[in-house]
């Protein structure tokens, strides 16, 4: 994704109501946090929001927290999010997610996520067994990811690394619109499926 | 594969050196059969014999064994194959395999097997889990299995079959020849790769 600077994005931050501010405090305490004991779902790399706006918005009793890296990619989704008592986002690195969630976490959404092409970079592939293990830290009891990806390197090397890892897959797809109706689309989605791209998808469940 | 009939294919068949008439007395004594302790490799549904015979000339150290139910079909092979110290054929349906068998085999190759389209012939795909439990009978330690195909389907399938029977998968891919070089290939994969079609392919192990 290309980023432009937000010029107002340290106060959009500030002043945003879901957004998280420390959130280590939380980890171990999500329940109190969204005030039940529904499932948390969790989308790595939110990017503007549209994905888990509309979840939050589809499934009430689920609750969905999105994380998200860059200031600006942030500021843009907190202008278009509604506050919903089902919805936290946080701004941090996918590296430290061990550090808010303590095996609290019902399902990971990794939606579009960088393919690092390069080998030398492959460690930092989301889907890369580094952070499996972390994920294996936050995860309740079952551990799910679910993802999409328009990258063909990528979804391969997903494929592999979490069978590697043991997880069970399955609802592959080559081309996940043509096989389903009524996808909840990211931002990115809506753009690369218009121009009749084909989208991988996988779940895994171990 | 569109079958035509072989006028003296009793024949052939009959006269053949390395075609096994009664495999089941071979079962449990494959070794005694090739006179030494090589691993086997098994090619379910050989079709016309050529991917079987460039392995075995290849592999000297490797014993093939491939297997094909049409009559017509196993015929044309013999026409085709040389009498190879490392190479035999059995006219068989692979449901009976572990008749044949009995944990021996090192690695069994699933080359454009049939894709069955229809879900309600979904047991007779070769990676649907009622095969993938004759396998195990079969199999002598580790479980492997190569597959390629140009039927997208069928390989989605399979991948989700493999992996829910705890396989892991690796070595895969959506264009196998835009990968490697030196592929041996059967006859169809050799048609249809010259018009430029895709070739999957996965390695699957436990």
């Amino acid at each position: 994704m290309r980023l432009r600077n937000v010029k107002d994005k340290d106060e959009i931050l500030e002043n945003c109501s879901f957004l998280i501010k420390n959130a280590e405090k939380v980890k171990g305490h999500w329940t109190e946090e969204f005030q039940n004991d529904n499932p948390i779902y969790l989308e790595i790399g939110m990017g503007k929001g549209k994905f888990l706006l509309e979840n939050a918005k589809r499934y009430p009793n689920i609750n969905f927290v999105g994380i998200e890296k860059f200031d600006s990619v942030l500021a843009k989704a907190i202008k278009k999010l509604e506050p919903l008592p089902n919805l936290r986002i946080i701004r941090m690195d996918a590296s430290q997610i061990a550090s808010i969630f303590d095996k609290e976490i019902s399902l990971i959404y990794l939606n579009f996520s960088d393919p690092w092409p390069k080998n030398r970079h492959h460690k930092k592939r989301l889907t890369s067994p580094n952070f499996l293990k972390e994920y294996d830290k936050i995860f309740k009891d079952k551990k799910r990811i679910e993802m999409k990806t328009d990258n063909e390197d990528l979804f391969l090397y997903s494929l592999e690394s979490l069978s590697a890892y043991h997880y069970v897959l399955s609802d592959l797809s080559f081309d996940y619109h043509k096989q389903k109706n009524d996808i909840i689309m990211t931002e990115y989605e809506v753009k690369f499926h218009s121009k009749g791209c084909k989208i991988y998808h996988l779940f895994a469940q171990k």
